[in-house]
């Protein structure tokens, strides 16, 4: 798909249909997922692909009742669990070089939306599910010491086209050469 | 660009040629990163297109002597300041809703790869520079109390194309269900 089809296709998508999705299909995915950049290049992260029913369900139950991603996370043929690694992203010798500490958290984001954008281009839904119980999911997967489930990102064939969301306008936060002055 | 042409083609370009950026050009890449999800579509963000050479300079004396991202920040034609809005990303009634408190880091991390991205299909090179002085750098730009400038991404005609830098191999960091288990 092009590239801005792919961005504009992106949206949020909360109900899936059961289908499965081709192994080659997986495989591009997986392949932008690995393609992201990060700081200096320390890749802070890993993927947990679910499909296991049971699994899946011991996951949705680290949601809240009100989260509206919860019927997706048994829905979707695939939860993928992002996981980041700490203490590498923006650390030299073991030292945080910014005030900002881990980028982990920021390299995560990065490498979550090439996966959201190359599902977008296979046709394939998506959503970033933040809003869950950290520790009680990396226990379900056995995620180790030093890691952590950073999100729950459903992976699957859209049973709805979501309606696209409105954004701000760009004058509103795009500036000139400094904060506040108009661009455009 | 094809969508896996445009995330094979993004590469950190640190050289960079002094030709400007049509319009209309520019225009798509920041559409991109308007495009960009964000928890609750919050959008925390805010962009400085930086032109001036004066405030170029300003902003390259904020990197350390040493970072490889320096001479990029006064060659390109632009340099954008992503600024990051606190407070408002992952809060519900001004609390955090999860144990990691902001979620601007993430949100900020997905929208500057937008913008990464978009430049790439356009044939522009980026690189996500973060290691500078965010307290000055947010002074010569004139950013308000409770944001900060996250990241500075120098935006313009590579000089040179990058040698591809390897990655992780899938097998490494894609498991099946548990974390360790071999997926591929």
């Amino acid at each position: 798909m092009e590239f801005y089809d792919t961005i504009r296709s992106r949206q949020s998508v909360r109900s899936y249909k059961p289908d499965s999705i081709p192994q080659d299909t997986l495989q591009r995915v997986l392949e932008a997922f690995q393609a992201a950049p990060s700081w200096a290049n320390v890749q802070p992260w890993e993927l947990i692909l679910v499909s296991d029913p049971g699994l899946k369900a011991e996951l949705q139950a680290t949601l809240s009742e009100k989260n509206p991603g919860r019927a997706a996370i048994v829905e979707a043929p695939i939860v993928a669990a992002a996981v980041g690694i700490e203490g590498k992203s923006g650390f030299y010798k073991g030292q945080a070089s910014t005030p900002r500490g881990d980028w982990m958290f920021f390299d995560l984001g990065i490498a979550t939306e090439h996966l959201a954008l190359a599902a977008a281009s296979e046709g394939l839904g998506t959503v970033h599910v933040g809003l869950f119980d950290f520790a009680k999911a990396g226990e379900i997967l056995g995620v180790p010491a030093g890691r952590s489930v950073v999100e729950l990102i459903p992976l699957g064939y859209p049973a709805k086209t979501p309606s696209r969301v409105p954004r701000k306008d760009l004058k509103e936060f795009v500036f000139k050469d400094r904060h506040g002055q108009g661009y455009l």
